[in-house]
């Protein structure tokens, strides 16, 4: 419960910084700020929420958790102009805030003790439905779907490993933290060293047997 | 409750216009216009109870509120070509509807109990979520996040006004009422005469105490 | 309850190979293929069991729904490249889900006793919003507004078969027939030979008594 709070408070926290910076990229005044940082911050939990039918909904139970995405976008709209690149900060904060709430979805879905394959999906979903209402909302291609970026595999991978981990035995945290390292890791490594799963190419090679495979 | 119920059909038939505004642009049959009209008249009302959990559904309760959605699909079908400008029209009816939805979700809140920032939260999604539904579907960058525009500001300070109010002792009808003149009034000035709210910039200032504010 | 099921089942793989086309289109690796399959296979009747607070979500209820929308993204990501025009291949597997689809959300709304007009209004968003989230998701203009086209106006009518099935005494199984008979006909009669309704006009005729109309 208690890790579990910690864990919505930080990807709140980090991801409304990412929504702080889009508000920053389309010139939106404080409370444009504060809406898409809110939207941002809280969207993948909600889904989560809505879909588990957890009611009520993790921040109308707890309204710090607004409080929180506010400063985050107080601060932003103060100091979003220091950021070298601001996409490349957007990038990254994003990467941080997925693997924090990937584990947050993950524990979420646990509690809940619904089907292994339920908890692996609103891993994903809570890690990346913020950052698509917020690019989606701007009228962006979502992150998510740059190609040759691991991203919803970050999170897929992530949430696994945490579900491995359970069935391993270890304790609940344990698992938590392996899941926010191989989700961090993977987006990390995509960014920094181009790792990348095969992606589907629309030309096949000549060999006849390979869409048997 | 009546108040509610009438706040409720009011943003309907105003926001239906707005979607049929908008199927007109897109070129639509009857049927398209019916479903942008109600996509965009019961699309907050529908998120803010789905967050509330707030069941059955307003317009599942009461079908009568599609039909009157329905009404001013029709109405707008064959009228449409009248309006000498029809982005105009949209964005003034647009006006209106936020100012008749913004007190509707902020009646709501209040009638389900929840945290004063909760009943902020709410009035802000239940006026701009219909619209941000109707703009996000078309593929169009969302009226909400309009550079330079008061929008998500007018609900949101159209909704704080509420609540003074209710904290000033205000009867609710009174309050409700301040909400939508205030909502109205930042809205309606922004668009009469560019009324505006400071907005981010990516260059700051030369002086070196700025940032630290 | 099972040819509820077995209509879900149906319109799950379907629809996910529509999304995993889309996905190809885009080139993701598998798991971005298999999260397009999975939101366009269970949108639809996601956002239907949300707005009829149908408890658990039917993908929840039974995972199995999931394994059926990967093993449509497993498939297509090696046979995508069969296809000699991907974007007609997903026109028509889109057809055929439309299909499946609305009679699925129709009974699934009769099921829950609401009134006929939220039976039909359920008909057409399960059978629409699937393809809605992939392509606003994909951030394209949706299929469901593509102009001169029926897709909204085939679900409706559908539906409506449907309605008109059960009030003349037919048995239900023949009312959903009928239900995806008349919504792929429909369909397929736009696709095939451009038949449409009368869309929208910018420029009224010259006659002063049309706009009365």
């Amino acid at each position: 419960m208690t890790a579990l709070t910690l864990l919505d408070y930080g990807s709140v926290f980090v991801f409304a910084l990412t929504g702080a910076l889009v508000a920053s990229r389309a010139q939106l005044d404080l409370v444009g700020f504060m809406f898409l940082s809110a939207l941002t911050a809280v969207g993948g939990g909600t889904v989560r929420d809505l879909l588990l039918d957890r009611n009520p909904v993790f921040w109308i139970a707890d309204p710090t958790i607004l409080a929180v995405a506010a400063v985050a976008a107080v601060y932003m709209f103060f100091t979003a102009h220091r950021f070298e690149s601001r996409l490349a900060a957007l990038t990254w904060f994003d990467a941080v805030a997925l693997a924090i709430a990937v584990p947050a979805g993950t524990a979420a879905a646990l509690e809940s003790g619904v089907h292994p394959a339920i908890v692996l999906i609103m891993g994903v979903v809570t890690g990346s439905f913020g950052g698509l209402l917020r690019d989606v909302v701007c009228n962006e291609v979502p992150l998510i779907l740059k190609q040759g970026e691991l991203y919803l595999s970050a999170a897929f991978f992530g949430a696994l490993a945490a579900l491995a981990a359970i069935w391993a035995g270890l304790p609940q945290g344990l698992a938590l933290l392996s899941c926010a390292v191989v989700t961090f890791a993977l987006r990390a490594g995509s960014l920094a060293f181009g790792w990348r799963l095969p992606v589907y190419r629309s030309r096949p090679p000549r060999r006849p047997g390979r869409s048997g495979k």
